[in-house]
């Protein structure tokens, strides 16, 4: 039985490299040989165990790779060919599905949704921090990547571009809007891009560290605040005249960025969060206007499907938007314990890590 | 100088009767005599000094009239015509009128917004329960009443009505949804009403009252819980199998019932929330997915303007909505003092009062 | 081999029965034991000529059936299980399908759309009209029938129903709105039905058959034109005042419907077309307004999928729509060719046909 | 009595310099004394005979200047202040202008729409080819000059830029798209710029002349086509691999590119027509699938209005748009007849002037 090394939560706090067996796959499924695949936040929350997942599993959820075997079933692609799949890997097939809500995908054929059940890899099985990965339902989830473009300047289209641009998709941008993004991590980043390419006129990207607002302005941020130096509710406000921004985006998930981000508002405005949340929310009374401030709250999980990664690969290849400037570091395989000591603890300036198996 | 009597906030607990000068009226302005108006929660409010105003304000905030004089710039309507104004009466000119908020109204020629700054009547201005009230910018909020319909008929078009339905349509609901609304008060009912003409086919109205619950049923209500008799967030995940609603409308401005609405929500559902709130409010985790379930929350704040009430107006000359059931006692004004007291206190099974000059 | 009766198209101007073998399944299919099924306009487009198949089909697209044998991939139904399944039943997993247009559903794997791709029974696949039918993609494509509904009250969800709620849907209905539908044949009357159920205020129903007016009353109609009375252009000007009508559905297909749809029309308007057309039509300049009268032509292939299924079938049991005065006569599929022509001549005040195998 | 010089509308063929008095202005009124103003492609119809207007009109409909008198009621402005002002100025108190259609505003008090009511500039009312001009509904439609902006900069956002990003935004534009625009002359080029701002990634601008397709690729085209080398319809289906593009606008106004826009668009996709056409337009049964496409077809008449206008200023303040390179010639008002001979006939790669008082 043919081996690979792959990244396997052990236990909070441990993640090993360990053996296992390439998996053999069924008709639906395709086996990539992964050429590339990245480090998330969430895989640092599952290390330190305030997401669970079973021991055992291979965690991971971005990957960039080859098609080393298709099953029977799957029409339209090529073994040898170079594809990427969505974080989200639904079936498609679903009532949750069908009802526009993929990401939320509870199964097949009962009417419900599971939070969060269209996430698949790293999260319910074998991720992409492996040497291969079995992809589920390959008919619906997998994308091929066009020529020209190299693995790094794609490897955030299955989770941090598709995330970031849905919070600015979600925070229903009008041309003209004023927009402001509140932590600017890769997801805050891509958010910010996705703000400018929905025709934001000003966008205004809050951080605590200087390089991170250099990069955000490289993604289309007008203006930048450093929340060490300034009070960023009091700067957003005086700089729209006291008007409050269109639409605002969360993209941490603490009580005080989603706090500041409702303060900044103006009535009417969207609040699009982005963030993960580790404990209940709070919303002050006076910035919800006792709830009749004609708010909008929404939150998005990454899309995904092969429709989205096609998109997302299109925006790459025209040059709109790249994210080349976001991975900022490089590992083998053997030695992501290494890339998951310094992304968990956020040294040396780093924002993506490019992992190679 | 002719003078009126009105229904004036003296501080908080004490609102009485006074004579007021009749208001002379400006080149934009409508002078109305009230034939009949009501008192809405909000107003308790003001009553208790839980929603500051100006001591020796009028209050009252839902006009059906006569239009006893016109000013001169406003074309198109008749001294003697019967006509209702919304609650919300901005000047529709502002910035934030045509960005789509006129019940954000900030005033005309600044950029801002101002939290519901497009409520004016027993607001900012002297309000409704009177024998006369000035409208501001007539042209832009005078609705003719169709002939043939009663004043208790087109009662509830400038506020209850009108909020109770924008609840239905902010909770984006489709042919075929399942929607619950918590607490069947007046708006609640309007916002099961709302429900039941935007095509929901299951509708699951939640009260404490078991004559508000038939009287929900009448509104379009498919199941009724007593939330008394149920654990409601149990049953209606039950009634659902488990897949939770579509979307779920918050009719009251309670923790309790904000949180039960977001614990009956599907993962990718709305909460339409309609409640004027009077603490912050916590938004638990779980229920929240962690910030992961593609939620939405939206508030809304009573939609205005002439072109509302001609819709609304339309609702009920069709037969479409009735909302006779609502208005449960009449007084006179003369008596207002009195209706305040059974209305406050909810008793005799009130509902709506009209209130007759 | 086991032999069933199937309608098959021959050439133009014949159907007829057929023995052919029941077909075997796929791991992905479901094979229905047919219990009622019904003809469509087009199968008489088809029987003319007018739409082309392949000579030797099973014609016919709306099952309602019992489960016979289920592949070994489709998980969460059982055989024996009675169920639907929508006209239109792609695979969900395409690119066209995860884009939201699963109607126009150009295949698996490659990036195109086909116009009309997603209809594949008795188009590009054996259909219903036959004691047996293979449903491919059967995991995305079966509903389940609740308990206590007849054949007869789930027979227009696969089609009639579907299509025409969606011109309702695709007129983007406000509550308070004026919607005009022209002709009231099935798919007319449907749609009716659905701007009812959207919160259209005032409903006019114009066809030529007094008999199918008063259908249309049943089904949600404010008021009925029969043009052979009125001249229904004008009577609908004059009705909404000179204003024109918020939305104008087209149900049937001709020039002359288009025409009068959009001479209705407000400007701001949008005009829903339901017909299939059979020559090119003419925009006039003007009832256009030369481009400028911020219009919205749509036109909209029936809405399939088991998550659409399952919505209608929600509608039908909670009463809110009961479609059983469309079926007008019964027969048995040995008498099908009889069928086609009581329904292809319009005889007898036909509306709809329950064919029984 | 002051007398100011206007370009006139004589007769057809005829448009001349005639002094006017300038004029008295009313409590709601502006008078501005225009610095620059512009000749549109609707002030040529109109000199061609072919869209009539009252001989004795002062035309032209886009102006920037200086408050030189303000009317009693207006708030919140000060004479000597630079403003622009819609060439869409309704009151925005209206029926039409409450329910979101202020281009097509019928007036202030009856229920009716009038197909480009909304434009009342230079064709109900005296226009801004002129020393002055009256602004009515003044409140409503001023919009302050950001400093440091030209006169040539902002000249575009009273209807080209407002028209051009119409067709982009009606064009339901999402990320990743791929958007054609047929006819690169000033609204083309500024809905390949509007198309480039909502987020398309690959946008295929199509023209004659090569100059023309120069500067479509400063505005953002990705792919530009003259069509006297290349078959349009041909090449964007090449270019799509046969899928068709996502969305494509209509810049022009004959019957052979509103064709084509329809046969390049994908089965459910957007034809957003910005065109003025001057004969019935017909619409051909197989692009259109015969109705059952999915197709959207919708027209869109410049917004106005003062927010409107604020949020065009933003997007040119911020730099996000530079149609500077559209204004290629400068007249004196003095010479405006020339300029007119100039701009009819398309000499001299011109593509917009500036008119100077």
């Amino acid at each position: 039985m043919a081996m690979m090394k792959t990244a396997v939560f052990v236990e909070p706090g441990r993640i090993e490299l360990q053996d296992k067996p390439i998996p053999e796959i069924g008709p639906d499924d395709a086996l990539l040989r992964i050429t590339t695949t990245t480090i998330c936040g969430t895989d640092v929350h599952i290390l330190k165990g305030e997401y669970p997942v079973a021991p055992g599993l291979t965690i991971g959820h971005e990957p960039v790779g080859i098609i080393e075997k298709l099953g029977s079933n799957v029409r339209g692609y090529q073994e040898g060919q170079r594809v990427i799949a969505g974080a989200i890997c639904p079936s498609f097939t679903s009532y949750a599905c069908q009802d526009g809500l993929a990401s939320q995908d509870g199964g097949c054929s009962c009417h419900g949704y599971k939070p969060m059940g269209g996430w698949r890899f790293g999260n319910s099985i074998d991720g992409t921090q492996a040497e291969y990965v079995l992809v589920p339902d390959a008919q619906a989830n997998l994308a091929p990547v066009p020529d020209g473009l190299t693995d790094e300047q794609v490897l955030m289209c299955p989770d941090i571009m598709s995330t970031g641009f849905a919070g600015a998709e979600a925070a229903n941008i009008k041309i003209g809007d004023i927009v402001v993004i509140f932590a600017q991590g890769p997801i805050g980043l891509c958010a910010t891009a996705g703000a400018r390419l929905r025709g934001a006129s000003t966008i205004i990207a809050v951080d605590g560290v200087d390089a991170r607002l250099d990069i955000a302005r490289q993604m289309g941020a007008d203006v930048t605040l450093n929340f060490r130096n300034v009070d960023a509710v009091e700067e957003v406000l005086r700089l729209t005249g006291g008007r409050g921004v269109d639409a605002s985006i969360e993209a941490l998930g603490l009580q005080s960025t989603f706090e500041s981000a409702l303060r900044v508002l103006k009535p009417g405005g969207t609040l699009s969060s982005l963030g993960v949340y580790s404990s209940d929310l709070s919303i002050p009374l006076g910035a919800f206007h006792a709830g009749l401030g004609d708010h909008k709250i929404v939150t998005s999980l990454c899309p995904g499907g092969k429709e989205r990664m096609r998109r997302l690969l299109n925006v790459v290849a025209s040059g709109r938007v790249d994210l080349g400037p976001l991975v900022t570091h490089q590992y083998a395989l053997d030695d992501i314990v290494d890339a998951y000591e310094l992304f968990a603890n956020q040294r040396d300036g780093v924002l993506k890590v490019a992992i190679k198996p």
